[in-house]
């Protein structure tokens, strides 16, 4: 679809780039300075979990269904931390491990062990000639700095509104042997918060792929509801076992976007045979992890209803965010087609694509003008976006006043550097 | 030294032996169920710890030093947790990181890390023929676990009054570049309870080496003297760099037995270059660490001294524990030749050396006698202890009372295989 730009004749639209120009110093002489980087909750959306800050005190009783929680001991977490996380994450409790905090870390935890060991049974990933890893994109960069880290190489499939393109993904995994895994948000991904489709979760359960193929079910989102009634997302553990690829799906999530960033508890959730074997390898370099946290956690949230609850409150802090990006997107530049933008039902982004060729110019210039977005390309392996046209945008941090101003900016700029490359296109 | 056993003659010796199986029959009757094995703190003494639990509540100020510690960010650990890991460490506030609760996750991390890319500016140790880690003995085994996971053979040195045999250490890493770093617990060592001299301290920070050798300093117990003047251990940071040595030394601590085993916090310190190169390599894997408890533990000791006077509190259980494990082994075996054990000024354990071929079926007596230690060999890599003679003894668990019925068992076990011993070598 041609842009408005490219429709108009040059001086028409020589008119608009002044008029264009004018408004973005206007806006440089403003000095702003906003954030619409970062997948982080506001502050005051923080601190409705401060009451979890007063589940323990000194007298408090420390011991969870028999296991003290004040010292070493009890590797899988406390009973009543991994009856949450079997809740959270559709598995049965003895199919879970809590751990600490970061559920980035027991990916990459589990992930280094297959490169060193390898999937039990096959040969270690590092002693063989090529690694790959299946990357939806736009995704996750933190997803794709693990696997880059490690030396194997990313490989980007299409998202489409059903989740990853799946055509693609099996002829890819059916035919390569090196492809040994795929990241997967499956629900509200970032950052196109598209929820997969039951036809892409069964597809993904039961594929032919390499024995020791697998996939990471980031599942990060699952509880993040901008609504009372989200996105459905089916239970990928219970397709996979019925061809017996229950092995394949390793689930990992956390409490972070729930209660404290960073200081939350992490959740592993996978087959019986799974759990075992991360289990002992994680022992080589943990006695035990942060009991308490998952203590103050489970009586926080004593069950997963609880948990739904405190969501519900958190949505109530995004909901207003999302409609802003919404309508600041619509009014700015819903008639221009300079950009196209997802409407998700829950997650913490919105991905937005401008015209090919644009996306780093439009990041630059609201920097220029005291708006900090996430690098333009981050959505992609190696910052490689090869068409340069996408942006995530991160509503949640900001106030609602600053986030206006934000979206203005990225308005703004979108149309400016969408005009000034259609009057290049014709030079 | 000859035991009494060896020196009877065999009329006196089947008598003696008579009566020790009366004793252990009697004691097996008792049908004991205790517990000398496990390197924890009794529930008691961690109950000091409890206050910490009140320090944060949901209205609490939960910044530090300008960072929001509810909030993602800040990677390397708040400015007051850094500050008190300077001080414990003894390194600049800066060349420190404060992570979650386990140290050794720390080791195990930067170790895999050398493993996979090197030691900056040489070649990975994956790619090499040999990698070689000279590890004291007895030692930790949670040490020796690390490295043997990772494929690197783990080289027993010998432990001296003063600390790892250095004459057999510095010949062997001039002579081999395939060692590369070496587990050390310098003060109050696992399980002998030594501390390094300084002579010791001088020759590890300034001998030969590989250049990418590195030493694992793993001071988990400098904070844990029994007594208000313990022992002093050099400051080897400090010697490192008057030979441009900074970068061999890596100091991990934690605060597990300190606070809460398990959910503490846990440090990091060494070089600015190493400190930035290994922030840099973990951030991989980590947005950022449990930075309320980092809070928690800042404000509950807003100084160094007062963790030391917290540790004096600890001291008080652990003083009578100790004083019992001499009291019942000089007692019981200390006209017998048939043990020596260290007499250690802090730390978690007493090291216990039976005759040679006796400490699988001393531990295996006592098992049956319902007293269950730390595996015999497990103070050896790969569990090996060539002259089966070591014990470790971990006293602070059980209660005195249990400690006192456990040790009973520990001498009669000890005599008893010792005496059938002498038996069996004159048949």
């Amino acid at each position: 679809m041609a842009t408005i730009y490219e429709k108009m004749t040059t001086p028409e639209l020589t008119l608009a780039l002044e008029k264009l120009d004018t408004q973005v110093e206007l806006t440089r002489a403003k000095h702003l300075a906003l954030d619409m980087a970062r997948g982080k909750p506001s502050p005051d959306q923080v601190n409705i979990s401060r009451p979890l800050l007063s589940i323990l005190n000194e007298d408090s009783d420390l011991i969870d269904e028999g296991v003290d929680c004040s010292n070493y001991g009890c590797f899988e977490g406390i009973p009543s931390a991994r009856r949450l996380a079997g809740a959270f994450l559709g598995v049965p409790a003895e199919q879970t491990i809590v751990l600490g905090s970061s559920s980035l870390n027991i990916m990459q935890s589990v992930l280094i062990h297959y490169w060193e060991k390898g999937v039990p049974g096959y040969t270690p990933w590092s002693k063989l000639d090529n690694v790959k890893f299946l990357c939806p994109v736009p995704g996750y960069d933190r997803h794709f700095g693990i696997t880059e880290d490690l030396g194997i190489e990313n490989i980007p499939v299409r998202m489409t509104p059903t989740g990853p393109d799946m055509d693609q993904v099996e002829e890819l995994v059916a035919n390569d042997d090196s492809i040994k895994g795929m990241f997967c948000v499956p629900k509200y991904s970032n950052p196109t918060g598209v929820t997969y489709s039951d036809e892409t979760v069964r597809r993904l359960a039961t594929m032919k792929a390499a024995p020791d193929f697998r996939i990471v079910w980031d599942n990060a989102y699952c509880m993040h509801d901008l609504n009372e009634h989200g996105d459905h997302l089916m239970n990928i553990h219970g397709v996979a076992a019925t061809v017996g690829n229950e092995d394949r799906i390793l689930e990992v999530a956390s409490t972070s976007k729930i209660t404290f960033p960073g200081a939350g508890i992490a959740f592993f959730g996978s087959s019986e045979a799974n759990v075992k074997e991360v289990a002992k390898t994680l022992m080589v370099g943990l006695i035990s992890a942060n009991k308490l946290n998952q203590l103050a956690h489970a009586r926080f949230f004593p069950t997963i209803e609880a948990l739904h609850k405190h969501m519900m409150h958190h949505a109530e802090f995004l909901r207003p965010r999302f409609q802003l990006v919404q309508k600041k997107l619509s009014e700015g530049l819903g008639d221009t087609g300079c950009a196209t933008w997802t409407d998700p039902n829950g997650g913490y982004f919105v991905s937005f694509d401008s015209q090919p060729g644009t996306a780093q110019r439009i990041v630059k210039l609201c920097a220029d003008l005291g708006v900090k977005l996430t690098p333009a390309g981050a959505t992609w392996p190696y910052g490689r976006d090869p068409h340069d046209t996408n942006i995530r945008i991160a509503p949640t941090y900001p106030s609602l006043e600053e986030l206006g101003q934000a979206l203005d900016v990225l308005v703004l700029a979108t149309k400016t550097v969408c005009a000034i490359k259609a009057l290049e296109d014709r030079e």
